[in-house]
């Protein structure tokens, strides 16, 4: 790490692997030969198209996407997607589960009633503080989908696996997990993830989407919000945000070719999280927020004794170049999100400062 | 210039100013000593609202707004605005005027009538293939906007000044032309331009909206499509384009304090056109397409006697650091975008090698 630079535990948007912010600086004058910026070439030019299609076959190699999947670009993230959804997918007589497990999982599931749309909410862990993922949920066999959120960046918990919705395809907010781990396409539908967290900055959400959903959506409505606009013109029937696909794709090239791939990225976050919260199974100062089985490989929410200790820690860590750490504002309590480019070596810098704290203030 | 850089004349995403794209590499991997990256930093962080708020104040002084109007910063380009606004402005019973001066105009016509509102296409341009700007409009006295495309960015012409609409409120669509010259901010209710052509990257679109517009707009419509959602939380109900807005924000500090202002840029623009609407005049071989009442400042399009020489121009062109001059692909001929960014040694080089050309083909 740059000796200038700080260890960042921010929850969105978030630390970017160093080497690809190095790779921006380098050419951020003169991209590729061009004599232009990476913000200045048309985005219909041979430059861009090969951006935006080498972001696209990285994502399905990684994720073990077969032909039916299409991989696109829209802006607005997440939250437009909670409008898409179901504008797209839910006709006239038709109907989805929704779980509820927190604050993002409530605003899709408002987003379609807000529509007018018929959802049905099949789980919610809302009588314990969201800390938990549900379990032994009975879905509707009639449902058009299934919408998940995988992982729960507020509430610091995440689904392990994914449930049995028989034949509903699943539709999956992977917002703050996706490429944290391999995934199983083989329920999926389609999903979404704000790349902010962990594949590239703001400005673009990348979503996933398997063909069959694509047939039944209704011609009248908008074009910019209707899925099939964007698959018919890979991604750019207007200007996309082209400055955050480039980021996206350089961050899919260094998982690819840095890391090696999903498996040894899932290694890795699993060992960056069994450093915090083995050390707070530990410890009684620090105090885990989720439920031990729901816990989330990527925000690990913690509390200690008392809110004043709380601000003192993240006041004291920010001096010693550790940023972030102060939880959701809607939460409160301290939160370490140790996304993708999050380092090894950032979280044992972490669970050491954590220790020194404890014994100064325990 | 550096001398690796050509002289690009884009229409979008184009030149941007050299000394933005100096201070965003300078400081891309520390952020104003936060040890972070812009791309990495929380849009909830002092550091970006201190970026947003300058956006947002210097946008007011450029344009000499006064305190009935709000900026805000919204995803999805201008197409996204083509659907917002009738979404947002025309409830039950009411209605639109709109001027069809090209692709984009067209573009915004559809959009509102895909919704089934219902509006009036007061002017069209589309006997000439819109090569001109319409004169002497009949508006409907009970409508509740006129739409306008302020420039057209593929056909080349541009409105001169704004036709008087009575009490009728002015929506603008400035894409191509925002900040290029000063506006009499009097009868406007609404401007928009995607940012890649004259303020910054792709990946956002700056709207300006007078308060009085925002008091009718329905309860029903999606968070993320609705104008008051932005307003009530300066443009960050969710995560907004953190790196585009803060290209956006030095683009703005270069107009106030590089430029000197609008007035100081309107008159380097009309230098720039000038060179090139003046050598057409004097040649035979380049023919400007639009009239000449309607000449646009930013895209200059033009014919050259066939369309071989017309390719043999564009290739030989980029050969010599001159790039972006194929016109639309629709259209087809040349077009230069002179934006704000393009500088007045770029035209004149673009001159010198336009006469060369001539003398070898003419």
């Amino acid at each position: 790490m740059q000796t200038n630079r700080i260890y960042n535990f921010n929850a969105g948007p978030a630390a970017l692997p160093e080497s690809v912010l190095e790779e921006i600086r380098e050419s951020f004058l003169n991209f590729d030969g061009s004599g232009m910026s990476i913000t200045e070439i048309s985005h219909r030019s041979k430059w861009f198209d090969d951006v935006i299609n080498d972001a696209v076959a990285r994502t399905k190699r990684l994720l073990k996407l077969d032909e039916r999947f299409r991989v696109l670009f829209i802006q607005g993230g997440a939250s437009m997607q909670f409008c898409m959804i179901p504008m797209n997918f839910l006709a006239d007589g038709q109907s989805a589960d929704y779980a509820d497990t927190g604050t993002w999982s409530s605003k899709a599931i408002q987003e379609a009633q807000l529509q007018n749309k018929p959802v049905k909410v099949v789980a919610s862990s809302k009588d314990k503080n969201y800390s938990y993922i549900p379990k032994e949920i009975e879905f509707s066999a009639d449902a058009r989908y299934v919408h998940l959120t995988s992982n729960n960046t507020i509430k610091g918990t995440q689904w392990a696996g994914f449930p049995d919705t028989g034949s509903v395809p699943l539709v999956l907010d992977m917002s703050s997990d996706i490429m944290s781990r391999p995934i199983d396409s083989d329920k999926i539908g389609l999903i979404y993830a704000g790349a902010q967290k962990n594949i590239g900055p703001a400005g673009v959400c990348m979503v996933i989407v398997r063909d069959d959903m694509l047939e039944t959506i209704p011609d009248n409505i908008p074009s910019m919000l209707k899925y099939t606009t964007y698959t018919a013109k890979n991604s750019m029937y207007n200007t996309p945000p082209c400055f955050s696909i480039y980021t996206v794709q350089l961050v899919l090239k260094w998982l690819e070719e840095t890391v090696g791939g999903l498996e040894k990225m899932e290694a890795i976050n699993q060992k960056k999280s069994d450093l915090l919260y083995n050390f707070f199974d530990s410890s009684d100062f620090y105090q885990g927020t989720a439920e031990l089985s729901s816990r989330s490989k990527m925000n690990v929410t913690f509390r200690l004794p008392d809110e004043e200790l709380e601000k003192t820690f993240v006041a004291l860590a920010m001096q010693e170049g550790l940023g972030g750490l102060k939880g959701h504002r809607s939460v409160g309590g301290c939160r370490a999100s140790i996304y993708n480019a999050t380092t090894i070596t950032g979280v044992e810098t972490l669970v050491d400062f954590m220790k020194s704290f404890e014994s100064q203030n325990g």
